[in-house]
């Protein structure tokens, strides 16, 4: 009876109904380098506007901020592959050819976040889940992609402006290996608790801020077999970005992103025909 | 200068670009009855499919499943109001002025997933981060909104048949109370481990089957002002929902998940201008 | 054969030995009352020295610390029963008798943590995981207790004097309701991150300081059936347990680590027969 | 003024009082060698045992389940330096040049938990955060150590013979590396939920056991600077240590809680003088 039953439940294609596009075209291409391969995407809008504001942006980023970092973290990451990505080239920059050859994303966005189609969201999310790394910066805290993996509305507080004083609160994580306990940026932009995050979001880092404020500015997330790292210090006017605390960060934060295993070669939780029970 | 800027910002709006529309249109209409307003939704395919499937479905749950449990979870909550809804209805049962209403909502879906409009789907995330409760039944945890909150796969394995034993794993937890330590289903669809699940996902159940395999078969989640519960125990073909300790365990999780203050009562985690620094 | 085996691991006591004393005394006497035995226990050694200090310390807190707070906080929770006992009475304040009649323990210490015996450590431990609540206050982060339920360092920074800024983080917390999103507390004694508290410690407030540090000042823990909020604010020789807001912030955690089913009544995580297996 | 309060403070040495012997003598001695120093303690007393459950025992692990255990893992860790230990050698088996040479730390016990002398558990949890690992195995669920970590019961249900099931819940873990995704006991000693567990123990593994239980049988915590793998499978009577895929659990988990740093090499989160503000 039950055998009917799945006959009926297969011809009327129920049970497969039920895995969406974005599951049911998982990728388990593997990405067998060692050598990490880590794309440094940016939506490049800031830099490229024709305004006071481009011009103040384009002092520290003359070639947008995904250049500057690629350039800057390299040293720190020889055994990496380091390509650049952004929202004006074609398929927003991430093709599958791109997408699929990526083990660690880092994601910068801040004025566009509405404009990076849904379907590119459930591709990355989805290799996430298989295992690729995403390193989120600054106000990439409103990105599609963070905000699709926290589950919540990942909002702050922001204020332009003044000092902040960063903190390592967990001294035994490999991201803050090399980094002193505190160290401070001179000229920053405030971003404030409470921070719209899940439970589960590891604290790294914390921020002090001349104005009053404080906030999670460096968190951790396992989402799948992939590993997630929030790092809010980084902003487009401000030289942040040529910090050299604030690059090591991100350098191990890279490094603590990346997979241990190829992408994709985790077995996923899920089987298709599962009849056979294990136990009699 | 920096004032400047923010005008400049504010000219070219590229500020509140970063809202997007679902978190721009957050609805801070409060439902101020103490009385918690429970909407029980289900997609309501299987039990009218003209099939022998359906005729199944229909022997246990002939109005549907949701009028089935709106009935038999009444009596255990004698203070709240609860209402029905399903897919075919006018904008899919969930209409502004009912989902603005609703206080804890029960999700039922399986073959139709796919069909809930995300628009939809970002409005019920943005109630419950508001504070509104879900729970979530069997196989909704491939639903939209299951999956949009633990931002995982919520993939597992399943197999059709045989005996299923639940057990109580966090005996302090309001869900159990009154429910019995371990007790069994005889005839179930088994759902098995690796469950996509975050790791913040808290297991207050877990069942074992008679076929070898094991399942976090309840687990709690909490995201923004919102609480959610994923409870497995409950087929369209099986009369699981007419078990008296599967109804009690929905109608203990109908209440944990109810909000404490009014939806949309609580400060959200933003502040649109925050240009006033609180410290000197 | 596996009969023999018991019978031979119960004739040498192997099994039993592996529970030590403060396991096997677990009191399941419940405390059926609903109105909360609250107990409010301090060290009382700051406020009865002979020194300046001493001066310093009963200019605020004239009759100790936990009377102080009883008084003050019998109008918020007038549906308790608020005790007060000290590290100098019989049995150090909690014989049995006290101690199983207790719902919640609120715990003051600073110079003399290492003057409370192990083995109440260990009748206090057992109860919480029976279901009793605790608030730990300000300096007992390094009280025995609660460095018990950690599993942790529990240290952290400290500085004395300055200025605080408390920040709600967790908008959705019964903890912080009616009290403001931030509010400042003039002079206090600076407490500072990195805090050696385990993951799950679930961060409601945090602090920012004057002179540059932050704080993870108010954190909950879920251990056993019990509940632990620790909260930082508040100091000897400062009038912080005057403030409103503290006052506030106290009284929702007394309310929230009041244990929902009379202490001892949720079943133990323990079975010392379980020989006839539930399958076959 | 508040330096001549910070005088009387260290006068009366109130301050230093809330150090306790365990925190005041934390051990800063580096471990510099790459090759991680593991040490197998076991309590070792069933295998010598002058009865028929002694002979059950020696008939799988002749010379203990400790020596067992160093010969069997060793070559999946070749760059490892590998000792045992045992309750009944001077200093219980970990003198302080042991226990301070130590990188990862093995634990097997059942019988003698309360032999094991609390100081020396100090000295081993001091050691756990500042980075050395534990392994945990089977009953060691009830030793002091683990349950100092843990901060709850460790409780757990549990009968003797039948089949164990054991299920890979989170595929993307280190330890699962090369690990089946399902793989069977043929017969073992039952351990059942619910598991006193704290709520951040991840759940790597979980079992089925034929006679209706279910069991997170591996889990990870961590602690400070320290990582603890806890894992159920292995018994004295049983040959389980024997069993090549509980034998490459073992050796992943001994992998995963290696310190990357050498212990002690973290900054811990106490300062003893922090007098100076960091920011005006």
């Amino acid at each position: 009876m039950i055998s009917i039953v799945k006959n009926k439940i297969h011809f009327y294609g129920l049970r497969f109904a039920t895995l969406n596009s974005q599951l049911s075209t998982i990728n388990y291409q593997l990405s067998t380098k060692k050598m990490p391969s880590i794309t440094i995407w940016n939506e490049f809008v800031h830099e490229r506007s024709n305004s006071d504001y481009g011009s103040m942006c384009r002092q520290h980023y003359p070639n947008g901020i995904h250049r500057h970092l690629a350039e800057k973290l390299a040293p720190a990451l020889p055994e990496a592959r380091i390509r650049t990505a952004s929202l004006d080239e074609p398929a927003n920059g991430l093709p599958d050819d791109v997408l699929n050859s990526t083990d660690v994303l880092v994601w910068w966005g801040h004025a566009a976040h509405d404009k990076v189609p849904d379907d590119l969201v459930d591709r990355i999310h989805t290799r996430i889940l298989a295992g690729m790394g995403l390193v989120a910066l600054h106000s990439a805290h409103m990105s599609k992609i963070f905000r699709r993996v926290c589950g919540t509305s990942c909002m702050l507080r922001w204020r332009d402006g003044g000092r902040e004083r960063v903190w390592v609160v967990d001294p035994m994580h490999p991201i803050v290996k090399g980094v002193p306990e505190t160290f401070a940026i001179d000229e920053t932009e405030m971003y404030g608790e409470p921070f719209g995050l899940p439970p589960d979001a590891h604290p790294v880092f914390m921020s002090w801020y001349e104005g009053g404020n404080v906030f999670r500015s460096g968190v951790t997330l396992n989402r799948g077999a992939g590993k997630v790292f929030y790092f809010s210090p980084g902003h487009e006017t401000f030289p942040i970005y040529h910090d050299a605390n604030v690059l090591k960060v991100i350098a191990n934060g890279l490094r603590w992103v990346s997979p241990e295993t190829p992408v994709g070669a985790n077995p996923l939780p899920y089987a298709v025909d599962e009849q056979t029970p294990y136990e009699k």
